[in-house]
């Protein structure tokens, strides 16, 4: 039988104590099923690993047809956004409480990984966001986001009043704590915790959630994410806005950020049988229930 | 010019009373345009108007080739379901408050109506669901919706336990009141007030919205409509199921509700400018506000 | 040292299988701790238990001085609201998930119960609701609620539409799946499950809960207890009144709820070292998380 | 009859322009029936009315049995929360919007106020928060509230970690983006748009509200006001503390901040027949409806 993948590149979570012994047995039986097997520079500084060929994310997106990734759902997304122009697919596998894409438990990452390699895997690809804040016509900051753009009040100011275009219709104004564009991958992050709904990965669309909103009557909106969405500043002292985690602080009244999907998609890699639903469940803890027994 | 509509079916709100001189002055307009114009039954019943000829519902649909209806957002999706096989596209005229679909207040009719009737007019299309009611291996029930299906405890009963399935994935068990399934037309209606989110109508998916879930962590899903959903009564005494205001009563432990998309999908047009966020703001009432001034 | 407690009234869940065992033990338990025992009626029944003298619900409240309760939070609530006229304090031991109220697991009821019996403990008082359906002038119906007094829409309803008034102020008129109308007790019950806050038991006060309300705004009001609440059935058909889990069905426009608080309140005893909030922690799941590992 | 009031108070709006000329009009309305009037300072510089004695806040305080204000609720609580260790009675006339406590039309002051400063008024008291920054021993800020106490996380973080305890007892520790400790009085402000129940203004007690929390089962929660909340800052970068508007920024972990009740409680007046649930049906739209009609 063929092998699917020969070339794997190998990403441990940033700065993380304790993984060297971990990631030196997964680049071993990868190896030992025949794969390549390459460090990114991070990975490799942090851990002192010095067997492998050390490159670079870029590079690792070239060179690579897998990356496997040791970490939590952060280190997945961050290292996924930066692999997403190569198309190269990720696998996660995960030391401590699994997260929605990391379902990978350490303890089984051979029986795991094995058939994976060989072919056998679920795949599903996840949209990402993209977009940049303009002020006085200018470009001053651009990002991406595999989970949410946020545009949020300063820290001591009353409010945020924020103008919401979609393609070129005007949608409303927005007083509140802030704006949460979320992607289906972002739905189940801060977006739910701001009372958004879960949008399955497989939806074309963002979730608009308002954080806090002046208008109780202001509720998330799921949109196509065909059109470009505008946000500007319209009141509020000391806003910001955060693609994923990379914040720009201080936009002035009059700053636009404009967010759209981006060209490329992220492929996500599960075992066999994976179920979007049964994350879902587990992640939720639905049926642990308040329990109420007569 | 050429007209772009030939023949127009009318039909009035039901049972409503005093809408016989506004209906006769529509009918006027149309045929002042040019257009046929026929009634259809229950109008022509309960309003006595006797110069146009009546038709059946489904014969409207077969001689016409638009829909004009006076009435509210009730009567409109009414209407719409049972000509949404012969895909005649719909205009509503309102008499009181604006709907979300009847949009063209009664005192503007002629200006809004005359350049529509000329083919000058914003089109949606909306989508539909279908579905039955299985028990012992034979369909008890059969209905379409709009707006939503919806399973609900019964009246006396403490709450319902229902197997979500979609496709052939296993989903959750929720125990709640009850499940809303909702279209991106139902997501401004029961749905919203159940605390699910507002679905562009261009979205291809629907809202899973439960009713007082027991799980604090069971929140509003949207998933792609191109996947049967399986609802399945496993607890709770007299549930019931309705398919937009169609009810089925005394559900029994192992019935199981079927859902999915309609082949159909019903046509609204809408004046020219018509905006789907400007039927929300004003229908929200966005930006009337709390109003905490300094 | 003087015993706290002389004569416990030992009650088991109502039809539960497999307690007999469990109870004879807890009542041999309170024997060796030098209290009488007595049994309910209902619970003599279900277990056969014939060594100790069996009474109605009333004549244990006459007569004893602590009420041991075997089952959930439903068993307790249950004999509790019975029992409230009396003062009885009430004990409550769990054989399954602990509950909110029946803290000590059967497991360990021993060393539970023990320094409870000598008068070591921790007391706390919760309120309780009463009230009545009046239609024309009579009243048609009347019920205790140690957590809710809800009024629903029937079945098949679109809706209803209730006029709230609480002493003599008119609060609004709601149109919604109904109105819960929660004690401190019942703001972790349903009322959770409806939207509403958890209400400290010390507070003074009820929660108004309203059931997928109709206008965005409508949200849940907490009042004091010391006015009395009144709700009218304005509009919709087959609404129903639950107290607790009583139930009048068919309500008719004009019929109204009348509803206060109890001048009786019960008392609950728990271990020392007992906690609210960590009763809340416990059930409600909080720190068990989402859980986005980096 | 005697006169009820014989000093009062008179505030404007702080920075309002075109207030002046109102001003004198309720400044010779008050003389002329039979008062004295004093100006604040701040009041007397905007507008540069002269021919009255012009007193610091503190000064009109010990002076005054009466305050009118000129403004909205923001203005109205802000004096409020100056003069509540006067006891001194508030009087709200507004420009605008009616607030919810500032709710005399400056159209129709002559009416309102005629007869309340004869005596024919009611009245309502509110309470009010106190509290402290504790860092390494030392209060390094106080404040006062009449709405809310706020602790929210920086701008750039993720979240903030809250350790929370009631008097000596452990609530839960809480990851979100922050926590409102909110009075009755606030809790119709920012507490409403965070998800919080609304408080009648009689109930003696705080509710607090998890800003977008973590774990979904963290709910607002409605505790006594005669227990010391305390607030602990256990993880998140440069967390803010607010009382109403003023600020700390910057709080590092281990920063305790302590909340309790302030021994002053506001006085409001309204004219005759006010009712608060008025208040809240006009200013939260009760009614307004999303509006299917059929």
């Amino acid at each position: 039988m063929a092998l699917r993948f020969r070339h794997a590149a190998l990403v441990g979570k940033f700065q993380a104590e304790g993984i060297r012994e971990v990631l030196e047995r997964i680049a071993a039986f990868l190896v030992a099923k025949g794969l390549e097997v390459s460090l990114d520079t991070l990975t490799a500084q942090n851990t002192g690993i010095a067997q492998y060929p050390v490159l670079g994310v870029d590079e690792l997106g070239r060179a690579c047809d897998l990356a496997v990734v040791l970490g939590g759902d952060g280190t997945m997304l961050g290292i996924a956004r930066q692999l997403a122009r190569h198309g190269t697919p990720l696998v996660g596998i995960n030391q401590g409480r699994l997260g929605f894409i990391t379902d990978i438990p350490v303890q089984q990452f051979e029986d795991a990984l094995g058939p994976m390699v060989d072919g056998l895997f679920e795949e599903e690809q996840r949209t990402m966001l993209e977009g940049e804040v303009h002020r006085d016509g200018a470009v001053i900051f651009d990002g991406h986001a595999m989970n949410d753009v946020v545009v949020s009040r300063g820290a001591t100011a009353n409010m945020v009043e924020l103008k919401i275009d979609i393609g070129d219709e005007f949608v409303a104004n927005l007083r509140a704590d802030g704006l949460i564009i979320g992607s289906p991958t972002g739905s189940t992050a801060y977006a739910l915790s701001a009372g958004g709904p879960i949008l399955h990965p497989s939806m074309s669309g963002w979730v608009l959630v308002p954080i806090a909103p002046h208008d109780l009557s202001n509720r998330p909106i799921v949109l196509p994410d065909d059109s470009a969405i505008s946000i500007e500043v319209v009141a509020g002292r000391n806003a910001s806005v955060n693609f994923d985690m990379q914040s720009l602080t201080s936009l002035l009244h009059g700053d636009r950020i404009s967010v759209r999907r981006s060209p490329h998609r992220v492929r996500f890699l599960h075992p066999r049988g994976w179920s979007y639903y049964a994350t879902l469940r587990r992640k939720l803890h639905w049926h642990v229930g308040i329990g109420s027994d007569a």
